[in-house]
């Protein structure tokens, strides 16, 4: 932390500083410029695990000391997340996750292997799942996506079937072979959902709903961790951290789309996160093209942009008749448009010198 | 609702969507233009007492209807929700809370008077808390803030003391006449923060919490729910329909910033939201300058403007020695700070027509 | 400027930093901490009068040492504008304007008094510019806004009436005294607007338009420098730098909304400009609720918040007859509407200290 | 054009928006609903060209009626551009450039082949200029970029050699055969850089300088206009509209970015400009990574994802010794990765099914 003085402070002020620094176990190391003075706080990792910088002590500390006299600004030098950086984990983090369909009899997430996860956003029958996992899996996707629990923004929207969802996703991968996928929304139902799904979706509502995050991290099951939909970078990863600092190091990111002022896509897709991401961090990260843009057309032309830009699976919605869906029609692909996509998205993977795992 | 046909449609096109329509039991009214016809659905509120235009179906019937060969856009007439609108309920709405130190006995939050809600942020200390809380009563504030469950961006970050908070607080009621006002963060914990505070608070990150908004549209105490930091009026007000629907009619909404591409400000307070909240819905509006702007030094200004603009009360954080804050104590004002905002704001708030109740 | 090194960098990367700041004419003062080393880079100002740590070197210095191998960032420490900035001009910049229906015979922009300026968005006849700016002088308006030459989104829109509209408003000038402000768009209409205003308008689409900012900052006259719609402070005060450093030291900001997510609103007006700018700057700060808000119903509300929060001017669009108009009829106010405010707007300038001047 | 009246409008609001229209020389259809009325305006196209439902009238028709009471909003039904759209001209538009180091002498952008466009982003010296040409020609660059004129957010920054700048520029274009491609800033400097480029180029800050847009339009040169910094897709359309409705067809879009909240990367890339541009209009459309990150480690995997996105061109900014440069160091390649860049930047061209042109 670098605390940077005002050009016309006063000894008093930089005296103050270092005294409050001092009362909080830390020392400044005051650099005299022509200009103005900036005090170096190079603090060591205290006792709690916290990243450095913060070492133990407070987080608000620099916003503390932003508001001293004679202080300029205060800035940061280390990052806020320890676990989930590539400083503190150099390897790659690779997610298994158990799938019957695939020879291996495991998927693993983050390898040099793009995956495919496809299915209806919601879960509405038993035939529309059993349908769509069949045409899904036969094209070769590996992981089964299906909500059960369903966050909807209009309290007279869809909410899913809960539990009863829960049972036919079981059974769609008793059949097909594949891992399932779904989201859970609060933390009384984590281990009813841990029961069924073998990948506990965080939705992107809740990136910072912590007490869910706390919930999950006390488990092992793989969890995909979407990005919120104004959250940067930095604060994604914090949420990252949370999962991460329980225990649970099985975190997969995922990529969504951002809210800016476009009004013609539902989101924007930060497709920068998928190289940037790997350079902050050490975990996986997927893409969500279907929510990303809400719109069918452009789901194929972005799964395709995110394996070029390096994604390590793609998360898609399928439906056997997009017009009759429950739930994000608009942006679902029919099981034609998902079979012309694959082969593409295999093409484009090739090309980048990547394999893609189909089972 | 409006199905905007392609100038460039076939008749078949227009035969899809009339049938599509009466399969849903709507009726579909074409208007042939020069250019390009449009299909006017005027459906009826159905059983379900969904708003106008969704009648009791599928709220995502506009986006299937988008994805239908032929079709240019669809066209909403309704707004989605209904409980929280002007239209449903022209009469304002006043939520009232019983008070000790307000002579009636109960404060009316949005009637013509401006109520101050002031405190620390965090709840730290019996000292910090019972020494601001009495100063603010001092000044005119009749609600005291406090977080006992706090949400923090890092998980290194101070949670807030939990039970121990919420009976601090009880006790600066009990000793200064107070209401309280302190955040919920899960289901779980609602009926324990029903037994101690007098309005609940809805954070930012859960304006989308949905099982939460359940969970305290279920009581009947009055719930103060922040807009989400990304959120429209459109999803902060279906936010409130939730919490409405449940059956409890003491919604107060907060204006606290939204996010934007600017860097000097936590957040950019939308000013806006007051007069325009008050056009769309009968619900009481509050208005958070600390968290909107991050900074002390602006919390003055953006309060006297808040009221100038039409909030119904302001809540604002206060701290006896801010650079001590274990959070935000960059934009929590002094005492001293206080002591002078207090009469500004009932200059300002005199000036535009309305009454400052101060107990 | 402070240059903070990885982690693990290693010392040639230290060395070579420092021998890169060393071919820049500067020398870098590094410390080594327990966790990483920073280099401090306070170089003195440069005889360009270029901002200190920019010393009249090359503004991209951060960038090139950000790219330096073991370099994890650049930290700028002081602000790349300085002719704008409150630290090199500690004392407010009143910008006077000739107006003859004040009897001092000038308006003092930027000083306690607050100051309406008011008129048609556009120029379309004289009967319309003339009935407008009869009834706004009347209500207390000193300066008469309306645009001759005029940006419109599409070509196909009403572009003004140019020098036409110009002499109009010369006609309006000489019979009621006001001052005009319109818009300059390009650099070599710069001497024709000179020849009829009293202050040049720069428009959002123009804020970063430098020809043109380096031609109104070579003449002398007032010049409005409204912010980019996507623009931060700090861009906004280094566009005012163009022209400052031009010699003309008569700008005034002006804050107008900015681009957001949000639809029900044209723009969202950011109201801490009007504190925040005060802190970082001695120039004057006007506000624009029309173009803030792009609705006429809340262009009251806006003008008093700005008010509250330290506007030193209102601008204003009204018209006779709104319905009619051919630019910006729905945030115009009506002669009635308008007329309303000015007492309203003066009750709040009164209760936060300040004088209004009505001539 | 509908307009949506309120639920409890009058008898008489129907007939004043009637005769509203009427007096615009227009026909309104109204239709009686359950909940509301709404009424369509279905205008012919008008004499002066202008898009559908606009007519050659008024484009704020619809901001007027909004403002009648009684109307609760009002739906524009066609876009507001026709010569940019696709639906007016459904076939691609091919840009020719005549392109020496090509053996056919021509470049076509906008068909099935990729194009290289590459180079430093401002020239400095002759070495600088003629090194990088030689380099990325040898890989497979067939246009040069770099600038002559260079916005710069800073009035102390470099802006450029000016026409010493172009004459280099047309060195490198005699000797190594590439097309140029270089900024214009203002409309007098138009016939100048005409002189020297075989591509104008419109920069992000001047997408809406319409001035400059009519007089590039006026010529017949090849047109690269890029995104405002948060401009939507509608509004680039329309800055398109103005070069194309002055009579210069040859107009090429360029992304390069939005402004978000993100802070990480400069701007975020909006990848899926690529396949909603290509359905919304004909004109051809590349892709600008270096502006659009601001990171050189990004530069590599935007491109290939902006290529399987569908993007006609990659416009990527080399310098031979970035740390040095005098503008952008950070986001230019060196040499180096250039080459490595071009062979995967052709591989994903071919798995999407394209072609890339290197001379």
């Amino acid at each position: 932390m670098i605390v940077v003085m005002r050009s016309n402070c006063s000894d008093e002020n930089i005296e103050h500083v270092l005294t409050f620094l001092k009362n909080q176990g830390l020392t400044g190391h005051p650099s005299v410029g022509a200009e103005r003075t900036i005090i170096g706080v190079l603090g060591s990792v205290g006792p709690s695990g916290a990243p450095g910088g913060l070492g133990g002590i407070n987080p608000t500390l620099g916003e503390n000391l932003e508001s001293l006299p004679g202080v300029e600004s205060v800035l940061r030098v280390s990052k806020p997340y320890k676990l989930a950086s590539r400083e503190f984990h150099p390897e790659d983090t690779i997610v298994d996750v158990p799938t019957a369909c695939v020879s291996e009899g495991v998927v693993h997430i983050g390898g040099n292997a793009v995956i495919m996860m496809a299915g209806p956003c919601t879960v509405e029958t038993e035939k529309q799942l059993m349908t769509t996992a069949e045409a899904v899996r036969k094209e070769g996707a590996v992981i089964l996506r299906g909500g059960a629990f369903k966050p909807s923004t209009s309290p007279y929207g869809f909410r899913g079937l809960g539990e009863d969802g829960l049972k036919l996703l079981a059974k769609a991968r008793a059949t097909f072979g594949m891992a399932v996928i779904t989201e859970v929304m609060t933390p009384t139902d984590v281990p009813l959902v841990c029961e069924y799904a073998d990948i506990l979706q965080i939705g992107t509502r809740n990136m910072q709903n912590y007490m869910l995050l706390d919930a999950v991290g006390r488990t092992q099951k793989p969890v995909v961790l979407k990005r919120g939909m104004s959250a940067t970078f930095e604060e994604w990863l914090l949420a990252a951290e949370y999962v991460l600092s329980q225990g649970n190091p099985n975190v997969i990111l995922c990529e969504r789309g951002i809210r800016t002022f476009e009004k013609a896509t539902r989101n924007t897709m930060d497709i920068s996160a998928f190289p940037l991401i790997e350079r902050l961090s050490h975990l996986p990260i997927i893409s969500d093209p279907s929510q990303g843009t809400g719109r069918r057309d452009l789901v194929g032309p972005m799964s395709l942009a995110s394996i070029a830009a390096g994604t390590d699976a793609l998360l898609i919605e399928v439906h056997p008749n997009p017009d009759e869906a429950l739930k994000d029609g608009a942006q679902s692909l029919t099981l034609d448009q998902f079979q012309s996509l694959m082969p593409e998205a295999q093409a484009v993977a090739r090309a980048v010198g990547r394999t893609f795992i189909t089972g």
